[in-house]
């Protein structure tokens, strides 16, 4: 379902989030109060205007109020992020994002009406330092606090071994859902298929369980 | 294995590596040349101090050569970026990863010899359009251009169905590999399991089948 | 019964309003992050504190959750005017006045949780703006959108007459509730009272009832 | 009588008189150097300009010496309020009223020539003040230096009892004036009269009289 | 008789004005708020002190009141000008002279109660002009806006020629006060007196009458 | 004779200058950067022209080579002031007269080619500091190191004594050149002329001797 | 054989550099972002544009890419000078020479591709130093670490001496290369020739027998 | 013969010219304001000193006077310049080079009586321009406007051929001086001696003849 909407700040978050909601095949109104920012997104933006976000009358020339989904991309000032937000709100948009600076922030734009609130450089920092922290590591997903699905480059020493050589479930508490070899992927891997250097591994586990074979196979 | 860190650039960004990486069990030395945000970081990090990266013999004092891994988080001062990457790799670090504003400072950092470029806010910005253009998708990771891993929260319309009544695998042509209902995870599902309202799902497919799978059942 | 305030910014208004607590038998900390304010408020308040209030822990240190009433005085920073609130009212301070410049910042601080929002240079200005309407009027009360009291000097012209000759009600539908000649007040005046120049009259009535009045008198 | 005002400086204390005045029905021309301003009084003021009000030249061309009353509105740069009003009275405007920062200034705006000084923002701060000082207290005329005018909630200890059970008069030396229940308003009360909550008292008194009936009834 | 002066303002004006006082033998306390301008003058004048001559409790605790004579000498800052002339003249200074931009400036200071304005630029400038319009004219001195006594060099036409022969007073109307010739001055010229190249006259007439006897003997 | 000035520089001391130059019927072109102050010279002025007195191609064009004398009025910026005298030397000038701040900056401009140095804010200092040093002078001229003129009033102790009962020649070894009553002045002074309180006298004498007479008259 | 430049940066530096280009008979294009500096070159260089060269798009409309040799003389900005060097070297010109600050801008600017670092400042100052460690010394060329070749005059002692006699090469083991007087050059010195005072050597030698020759003849 | 020079100014040509004339035997004192700089200097330079040199009692203090050569390389601050030049000359040091940024500020620094003016960045500017204009210019000294000596790469056309069959003296008028190949150098070329690629030619005749000759060759 194609959706309507609003972004407010143009920075690097702001655009690169513009882009990938318009190649979502979405519309998006791409607004900032510095033209030049405006006209790089001139041509990938539906819609790019300058214009001031804290001015109501400017919001609803806009017709701001007709849209399913405004995000509030100004990162670096409080006052204008949370007027832009207070008048997003009362002109009924129904969902309201907004980047915020830090937690003390974040709970100002909550009282004020925001219905999420994102950290993008906290969080980008997080994910850094997990990858990072393990040199097998490639990307992860959070599915609770105690399971983790992580995308994983097949240590060296599982070279040439099968999943019941392996013995992974039984050792270390966490399954290997897929096994991926250059494009392929192989979704319900059986005990007898055997690992390559350069396969990359689905498990799911607790981080640390996870852990514990990384180190074990370092 | 433990390994040995040095941050340079302790803003929003590099304080949660940091963090990230402290609680993942590793040693970080951050630095900063602003005295408050070293201090901020003082009971976080192993180690925190405030100095000027770009000058040689600090860096030396430091003892930066002695890191496994560098990391430059100063996103806004390419100068000061350039010059301290090219001393860390002058010191012989290993691997240095270095924040990066666009493309184009990215190709500098590289010639500098920079091992890895990241790019925070755009990465968040992609990320976020992307979580956003699905009123269903939580989470994901990019397994290959073709393929991708998705988190979903299960769409009201699949609520009482089993696995082999959605015939998923067939219709869309990608398939469920886990499915989540509060804190258990089925993760060998079979044909006769119902998905209820609230479960999470597990898809492996093409974005393309996911996003045709996810407008059916809207 | 005493009450402890604590009064945020001591410019004018906040030191004005610091003095006038402190004279009716309050105590009162001010604090402002301007340490030549503060000092000009250290013989008046209770005691004077310089201060951050935008940070947490400086506010705890003040024990500033156990006083009664919390006055934001902070005119032209919203932003410290928006955290310094939402910190007293976390800190559970029972009623928060704050002090806006404009409708949408006091909006934005009603949300945020302020008890009372003052304006007290657009009250000024609507203050003076009627006395200046009218060559007579001294003070007034709006008691209800329609009744008004208000102080008034005697028009030249009522000079010698009596209540009853003016027959003031009767006329304009406004009643004389007392008239005050120097240090004396006649607080329940008879008909057979004489005005005399330099006489002060206490009127109830409707603002166009007593501009009527007025105009025939000038 | 209408009457022709011209009022320098359209910050919120001087926008604020500017539209009590037109309200009130009289001519106003509005004059700042800021055109921002001078726009935003565009359709409240009889006139609104933009210049510079210590060029003589620029005050003639206005014809500021037609007006009957002056008002300096400029609160924050003493030398611009000076020239003013010495232009202002240079000209023969019968009445100039300057809005001053402290006592200092007014008092060199007197020697200036100016007719009245005020001080919203101090003058504010004690009227907040009083109203904070007492959890009755609605707003007030000070009448003389020992009578004072208030209005005031009902305090909830004298529900239901009549004028000549309270005995006020008696007790604490103030008269009740007059009694207002929603829109109604009893402006000679008689000693069987009631007390109902949420009625409102005009009381008249000495200030430590009515502290000592507030006191009483708290 | 030996006067005491108190100086404010050390700048070009104030400081060589404080030097021509002390050398007159007079008593100088100078006062500036720029320590540097101050210890310039320490060995020059009686006292010289740095402090806020604005700051009334300042001016109390250096005397200032027991001066004869108060010098403003704050040229660019018209408002640290006029407060200070205000609390000089609050001191009772019997005379305080105030340095002025221009002429409304003067008004201002005059009214705030200044004795005496001085605009040296201006003055300097008419002086210099004077001398530059005329090849001979040294010094002068306006007598009254008819009379002036001016201090000539004699023009070379003049050389060798006896009063007798110039008949300055029949043909120009103006008298011939006195010749100096290197360091002789002849103080009651007589008619065979003779006039050299490279004699200085000291003439008393009319402007007219001195400009007309210089044109003749260009 | 009528000259051609061009005068560089029109803050107060050059307009002032430029005006008594006109008014002694001269040429005069004045320049400035500052359009502002070339306007204000616009109706004084034979020409005001707003130009960069450093630039010599501007200067060509105004054909500054052909005026009899240029002034150099900037006195702030001391580089602007050497540029321009270069220039004007270099177009061959005949007579260049230049503003200095003090005496090593007149050092420079005469090396540099200047023909008279001028330091307008030290020589009023001065000469307002030798006025306020007498209670008696009003003017005065330096004919040589030893001899003065002075125009003093007359000392209430001479009231109604003749020039003879005062003797001051043998007493103080000065002379009484001339006495001034009102507009009337006598320049031949005899030994039974009066001096009556109001008088003016103009005295020739040294300064010691000037200072004695006027220590015994006080 | 006539070359195509792109001169970036328009400093003394650059445009002295254009304008010994042009005069070799070269094309150049000079650019550089402020206006002011590209109007002073645009009689000088074959072309001069206002451009900013940290811009892609800009460089390719320029047609940067054609020229043959691309200088970048962007002293005081890395940021600016490392941009334009890596969009140069992109577009593929052969060579590209930098100017750097020091050395460690030298390293970063080589890394990123360019062909030639040049020092100016460090190197003029080594340049003059030299001449003025001599009082002989005219210029040199440094041929190799050892070799030096020098344009010295000729000493007063050596006046009237031939070649012969001084035995140059037996005492000193340098070779005088030529002798010049006035505008006459002697290529092929034969012993019997004199030298005169006035008169240049070239001499071929080791620093050290320069030295040492010049110290003998002082 | 060891002299004493002062150097004024450590920019990068200040230091550079510090340490060449330090390595030469003299003796430096290196000063600047800025105290960064002068510590630079603290290891290099005879003594380095942080101070004003437009302060003449600060001069004195450091004995300017006793120097034999004082070296103004304070390049951006004319005033700076000129006031240090005028001291130095002042306190009579024979000899003063100064740096100057253009031929005007060259003129005024001769006026004020510098013995010599530099201007690095322009000669330096033709300098490499001059070397780039040619493939095998490596460097030259102007011997007069006439001759040039120059060092440059021997054209790939002339490898093998012997200085008789290139015969350059007949064909282009200019003279074979030298031949170097690697560190040997051929001071008395003889017919019969063969030009290798990668030697060096030390050739005197005019630019004209030399340019003949390298575009025959190319």
């Amino acid at each position: 379902m194609k959706k309507q909407f609003i972004v407010i700040g143009l920075g690097r978050f702001g655009s690169s989030l513009t882009k990938t909601l318009v190649e979502a095949g979405h519309e998006v109104l791409a607004v900032d109060k510095d033209i030049s920012l405006v006209q790089e997104m001139a041509e990938i933006a539906t819609h790019a205007i300058q214009a001031d976000s804290t001015d109501e009358s400017v919001l609803k020339e806009l017709g701001a109020g007709n849209f399913s989904h405004g995000i509030v991309a100004i990162g670096e000032n409080l006052q204008a992020s949370i007027l832009t937000t207070l008048l997003l709100k009362e002109m009924q948009i129904p969902k309201v994002t907004v980047k915020a600076r830090n937690i003390m922030h974040g709970k100002v734009l909550t009282k004020i009406g925001a219905d999420q609130i994102v950290y993008p450089e906290r969080d980008m920092g997080i994910r850094l330092g997990r990858q990072l922290s393990s040199d097998n590591l490639i990307d992860y997903i959070e599915l609770s606090p105690h399971y983790h699905l992580v995308e994983m480059k097949a240590p060296k020493a599982m070279n040439g071994l099968t999943l019941q050589q392996l013995d992974i479930r039984a050792k270390y508490g966490c399954n290997v859902m897929a096994i991926r070899s250059d494009e392929e992927i192989n979704i319900s891997p059986r005990a007898e298929d055997t690992i390559q250097t350069g396969d990359t591994l689905l498990l799911i586990g607790s981080s640390e369980e996870i852990n514990e074979l990384e180190r074990k196979y370092e």
